[in-house]
């Protein structure tokens, strides 16, 4: 039987990510399509558990290198729980963030460095990178122009202009190394013509 | 300044390590000795939260990979905020439990090799090894006679006893790998000679 195509997308905070993927997700599906959308830590108990110590205001005292463990396991109890089924069922799977992120936001920006952060992710994920990846370029301004609109900020969301450009220039350096994996789509650009663009690109990978 | 020595518990569940370590610290305060006792989580507030997922017997679907990244993250947020700090002061630390009971428990007895679990916990501790360990070695059956007793069984005392038998395996090839680290002490003894024996290896390391 033929597996599921993996596709995740990712960029920084404020890229459009969530709205874009979950708008490409319904037009596939409104098409025929069996593609399902998930976003770490969707709906896997465990995961939601980690992630919410993750995310937790209270906790500013967690040391980078915490925070990237528990990501990776957030990460890996997801994919065995929700991804890995619909990928062995044949169902493609859409991801809102994946170990990308990672890279960016603790190798880079938390200055743990992208190789050490890439060796535990291996360990989490055991072989199961994405076919593509959807990347979103937005420039750290305009992302954080769109976030500072929202009501609620977690533990993330409030680190400050310079951590913002960390994960930009981190993405950058991703983007260059998985070239053949990640396609970079413009998302400075009204979000009607960001999915227009991701919803093609997917599309084509799904049928390629 | 003169760091702390960093001297480690371990053995396979019932083999007295709790009593025997916090009888030692006593034993060495009583004398002058500036040594703290710790076992992780230990005090640290994120790692008691991260500790919490992992023991919580509801969650029986936690995967083995989950829960050897729970460990590896909870070890290194109480190994910043508790271990560390003393070390650098001159204070030694007498740890219950470090990165060998992951080796036995998630590399060993949960199939998914004492290397990959050593790669994530090397991300986790930063090298910090430990100067010496002292292992207390408990046949299983022994282990579990003592530990039926308890009121309370968490996740992991739950298992079953081929489960604390490859534990014991897995320990058995550590001290092996390790023998240059790690003191083995028949554990299958009362505990007032278990405590004395250990009492004068600890004392002997920390003077050495």
């Amino acid at each position: 039987m033929k597996k599921g195509k993996f596709i995740t997308f990712e960029g920084p905070d404020g890229s459009g990510k969530t709205t874009v993927s979950t708008a490409v997700t319904e037009k596939l599906q409104n098409e025929g399509y069996t593609v399902r959308y998930t976003r770490e830590p969707g709906g896997s108990e465990i995961a939601e558990e980690i992630r919410g110590i993750i995310l937790d205001p209270k906790n500013t005292d967690m040391d980078a290198r915490t925070e990237a463990l528990l990501y990776a396991a957030a990460r890996r109890q997801h994919l065995v729980d929700k991804v890995i089924p619909c990928l062995e069922e044949g169902i493609s799977v859409i991801s809102d963030r994946f170990v990308d992120s990672s890279l960016a936001y603790q190798g880079y920006a938390r200055h743990i460095g992208a190789e050490d952060v890439m060796s535990i992710n291996k360990f989490a994920i055991e072989g199961y990178m994405p076919d593509k990846t959807i990347y979103l370029d937005v420039t750290p301004e305009e992302g954080l122009k769109r976030i500072s609109d929202r009501a609620y900020l977690d533990r993330l969301d409030q680190e400050s202009l310079e951590f913002h450009q960390a994960v930009y220039q981190g993405y950058r350096q991703i983007t260059g190394t998985f070239r053949n994996r990640i396609i970079v789509v413009n998302a400075n650009r009204p979000l009607e013509e960001v999915i227009h663009d991701a919803y093609l690109l997917v599309k084509g990978i799904i049928d390629g």
